[in-house]
């Protein structure tokens, strides 16, 4: 038998706290039973929402905080109030004990960077998280990173997030050598920032068996589908994250404007409305309700703020698919990968005039 | 009588050249008759495509060019090869010998901007030139700027374009005091850029008649309409745009699969056609084919690069609606007050020991 998934949960985060991440995760055991979990917060309030949940509850370990990171605290205030003691914080040390597999909360985004950064810290060779979304697409999905973890980038950063967005595509997708495109202005050459043009010479010399590197992508391209990976610094991908929504919504709005505006549109409307459900379906996958904080010694998802409880249960559903397709693992595979080889690469620069011979990709086969 | 708009045209410019300025250009006059032309290019090919047009020829002037800037040249390239001789640089010409009152080209972006750099110069007080798009909202529509001009900007950068889009949206919008919002990642002061967290403090301080600093706003408040004009720099602003209209194409992707995927949704489209109709107008109105190109000393409005005759004759139109509402003359307007606001200040701070009593806003009532 397999091993259930061990998840913990922030029950105070979001905008609605526990009144979402209860039948949230209700929804969540159903469609995956292989399932427990351990719920952090408030446990009166907990128990309340757990009442017609029988299944849930016999699932769940709930462990009482009394203190809970509000959605607008600043991360440092957060810290300081939260730390050992919030919901928020005994949910990601739930991941580092080990007594948890993974966290969900759908609190402050800052807040959750920080603690997790601070609890779990990151992973060796990577220097900073990232927050990487699930983005519908024409093809069908892509990753698109950072979605607002680090504001600015060097060309290091851009390679190191191109390849943790790689990594969770090999899980995420079960794809063996997903592309990955830069996020530019232009796809040619000349155009963009020197960081982005220095992260790309990097990305093309590295001859990775585990991503191809596409080149350059522009905004259009993540909708498309163009790569299965869309990098970019956290300002730049926040913006265009919220963009994208807010084009969606208000799209939606002119259609159903235009969709009541009259009694011929109305009756159109409904004798279509299977296509106006299932345009929804598209538009707003239960995959997209979360977001994955990349980079740490430790699985965290963070479910949006203003999620209903369908929503919830797909961030949880994420931080599911993330354990059982050892995300981490992956990760730490690449970033391996990559080391070995600019090691091997800097031992055979070093010895290039006494051995000319030597074995230019010795990892060319991947594992 | 009002004298008549006189416009230069770069026939060479886009993806089809005369063939698509041409007609544009044609239906354009139908709509504003109030117009001349003075159209650069290649005669022969222009002469053909004028021949159906009968009003547009006794409107017009052809004056030849044998060379025609690439789509892909690089503006370096673009200026040792097409300085005095291509249709571009003709057309940004005659708007600085006075020949025309504007020049319109859908040519390549980067050697537009170059062009019209060197050969018109930026405006007194101004450094760089911006990109302003018109961008449509919930509440109508909006100015964002820099989409694309240049790349990276400093507080004072920021503040520059606040005041150009501002009287941007004075002259296209008619408000007296348009709302500018500064595009960052969070509405909390905490988050985001050093250089946006200056400039808006810079922001706060200027008290203009002339334009009202709203704050913050985030990538969804700008499809929301929350503020008049939006501020960001090119590579940011340039994304935004390219990922709305990513997210536009995408989801009228999925409509139509939708919509033509049973025989039931097939037939609610077709009664309910009028509405897609009018979606498809509000999604694309004719005024967004074109982007103005902000802090030279002429009007020059870029047209999209493969747009359609219909939306070539919307990017002339935001041209003639330039001139005639004195989009120069508001941001010269809109400069000088703030250089005098400054100089009173100044002058303010230096005598504040001497004469405290000193008026602090001489200018508040603006004209």
């Amino acid at each position: 038998m397999v091993e259930p998934v061990r998840i913990a949960l922030d029950a105070m985060g979001g905008d609605f706290g526990p009144s979402v991440v209860i039948p949230g995760a209700a929804q969540f055991l159903e469609r995956k039973p292989d399932s427990t979990f351990i719920i952090y917060g408030d446990s009166e309030k907990i128990a309340e929402c757990l009442a017609p949940y029988a299944n849930l509850r016999a699932a769940s370990k709930v462990i009482h905080s009394k203190v809970a990171v509000g959605m607008a605290d600043k991360p440092s205030q957060a810290l300081r109030a939260g730390r050992r003691v919030s919901s928020m914080w005994m949910a990601i040390e739930a991941v580092k004990t080990g007594a948890a597999h993974c966290a969900v909360s759908a609190g402050n985004t800052g807040a959750l960077m920080a603690m997790s950064k601070v609890c779990l810290h990151t992973m060796a060779q990577i220097e900073r998280p990232a927050l990487a979304a699930i983005w519908p697409t024409l093809r069908g999905r892509s990753i698109v990173l950072d979605v607002g973890a680090t504001i600015g980038a060097d060309a290091q950063h851009y390679v190191d997030l191109s390849m943790m967005g790689a990594a969770m595509a090999r899980a995420l997708f079960g794809i063996e050598r997903p592309t990955v495109g830069l996020l530019n202005v232009g796809v040619e050459e000349v155009k963009g920032v020197e960081e982005v043009k220095t992260a790309s010479r990097l990305l093309q010399q590295i001859d990775s068996p585990l991503f191809s590197y596409h080149g350059f992508v522009e905004g259009d391209d993540i909708g498309r589908g163009t790569s299965d990976v869309v990098v970019t610094e956290g300002f730049t991908g926040n913006i265009a994250l919220k963009t994208a929504e807010g084009t969606a919504r208000q799209i939606s709005a002119y259609l159903r404007q235009e969709l009541t505006g009259s009694w011929i549109n109305k009756l159109g409307a409904l004798i279509a409305r299977g296509a106006f459900r299932q345009l929804k379906a598209r538009l707003t996958p239960r995959e997209t309700s979360g977001a994955v904080l990349l980079g740490l010694d430790g699985v965290v998802i963070k479910g949006h703020g203003g999620i209903d409880s369908n929503g919830f249960s797909g961030a949880i559903e994420i931080a599911h698919g993330m354990v059982r397709r050892g995300l981490l693992e992956k990760v730490r595979d690449m970033m391996a990968l990559a080391e070995q080889q600019v090691n091997a690469q800097r031992a055979h620069d070093d010895s290039a005039q006494d051995a000319p011979a030597q074995a230019e990709r010795p990892l060319a086969t991947g594992q």
